[in-house]
């Protein structure tokens, strides 16, 4: 049963165990420096399928059919599932999802999805009330530009701050287990604003709510950076990475050698064009479910905290002048129970 | 401790409180049949904002403001907050919480989402991972024309089983508390899709999903629907409602006579031309926090099915030839413990 020691913070006295990871990419994260820690790489961006939309819900379907297969599981030995992405209505989700037969929670959290779909489940094992979820996300460069930005035809620039969304997915099974990793604690992050307008520059919107999570989540366990072997967030890419180290100084608290963003690992910025890093729901799930949840299992890394986080404007709100809200969820995972 | 018997169903041993519900709606709510049981009725559709949709991220801070107010408590008080809307990225919600200070777990449940919300707001208090949750949605009838059919300019005409987006928001304060309503049990729906495509008639697209989850909580309690006193369901309207019934008949479940739709209940359908009846996130989580658990908490109804229904389609999917997704999540309110 969960322990709560603070109004954010839950401890999963259990340790729920991630007993399976998958990660799906496309053509561009295969030719990245993570590309062979990946699960499935396909160079055809439209996975088969005749518009970017449906390519992202067969991104997604593999990708929940991969961890299944990993796991050696069915959908009926899974509770219940926790999925969003990033498109109008979630659609990816919902139809990449539609055909699996497992009670379903939508969720949106923009690009910090993984991490409270991870958050969802990791609670809901520690307290029985299922014995196996599944938490997944995606998000597709293709689907996004045409939605969050320009079609692809118009052929726009993009600004050196501007981040590159990650054709991707990542989806991970929690169930009680003996084997590492393990899900020992969560922290829910709550909403900062602090009046960023650019949407090209959605790291440092960002960055605010994931020092807030941090903060939160070093006082509440009396823990200090050093307690951890890293603290990736996703997706700050450049810029907002360096506020976040910034405005964790102002409080003393030094993340800088311990700190990696998703967005900076998944692609070679110096070769792949990607300006301040990737971005999108499955930049930080598949980072998360190919790189990191492998060197956690394999005792490379002890300790990690896990932060995604989420713009949470639209496109409507930008052009009626409004800012952008951040969000970042946290999840503890270890090599170890205790 | 949550007991959970089956892959859907949850029951929740300790029955948490709903210690707190407030409804607010706009001119059309206030002119119909439900609208005494309101707690704040504004004849401002625009609620004092420039655009439709900042007026419904007001509606939804009118509503947890209200909530907050008839509980005696501040946002320090609540752990954590579960909230969705039907906009584009969910902006209603984003906005809306982004002063509350709350950790926030955004939801797409579409219509579902009071359900959703107050589902898993049930499920963290009964295993103690809170304290105090709060779960809220709406819909705005402006902002959600302009979003999924056309703006009000338009002049466009509406289909015999078109409904009628509410201009309304819905929210619950969950917690241990000796006093009704209660939550007993909980049961996640799984998303259903029999391949209706007729974006006018979602409450057909939505019925399936609903039958199944029904059928599903009745048979792993070994209940029948003489064990309630009603089972709302919200959207259906007629259309739905009416092949819900014959749904369930099929499987010799007949709810015909404990059965009613909250899009059927908010309007007066023969005076308030709203054809097939309300709809939106707000209509059901307004008719569940104005009407519904106000009769519970009088002991005029002691146990009742609440099942919000939702379409997790989006204008995209359907230009591309998609059908409708459905799915209904159930919550068992009750007047007793037990």
């Amino acid at each position: 049963m969960s322990l709560k020691i603070s109004q954010s913070t839950v401890i999963l006295p259990s340790c729920p165990g991630i007993i399976a990871y998958a990660s799906v990419g496309g053509k561009k994260e295969g030719e990245g420096p993570l590309a062979r820690y990946f699960d499935l790489l396909n160079d055809d961006t439209s996975f088969g399928e005749k518009s970017w939309e449906k390519a992202e819900s067969q991104l997604q379907k593999d990708c929940s059919s991969k961890v299944l297969e990993k796991a050696g599981l069915s959908p009926g030995d899974i509770d219940i599932m926790f999925a969003g992405d990033l498109l109008n209505q979630c659609i990816g989700s919902a139809y990449g999802s539609r055909e699996m037969d497992i009670p379903f929670i939508g969720l949106y959290g923009a690009c910090s999805t993984m991490a409270e779909s991870l958050a969802l489940a990791s609670v809901f094992v520690d307290n029985a009330v299922a014995n196996r979820a599944l938490a997944l996300t995606s998000s597709h460069f293709c689907s996004a530009e045409r939605q969050f930005r320009f079609p692809l035809e118009y052929g726009g620039q993009r600004t050196p701050t501007a981040q590159w969304t990650a054709t991707a997915s990542g989806s991970v099974i929690v169930g009680q287990s003996d084997k590492a990793p393990f899900v020992r604690a969560v922290c829910f992050g709550k909403i900062k604003d602090m009046g960023v307008k650019d949407v090209n520059n959605m790291g440092a919107a960002m960055a605010p709510a994931a020092c807030d999570t941090i903060m939160a989540y070093l006082t509440d366990t009396n823990t200090t950076p050093d307690d951890y072997d890293m603290i990736y967030t996703g997706d700050l890419g450049e810029v907002g990475s360096s506020l976040l180290i910034e405005l964790l100084q102002r409080e003393n608290i030094d993340i800088s050698k311990k700190h990696n963003d998703c967005g900076l690992m998944l692609y070679d910025r110096e070769q792949q064009d990607v300006h301040a890093g990737g971005s999108g729901c499955g930049c930080s799930a598949s980072v998360l479910c190919s790189y990191i949840l492998r060197r956690i299992e394999d005792g490379t890394m002890k300790n990690v905290l896990f932060l995604a986080t989420g713009a949470m404007m639209s496109p409507t709100s930008l052009q009626q002048g409004e800012s952008i809200p951040g969000i970042a969820h946290l999840v503890h995972i270890s090599n170890t129970k205790g």
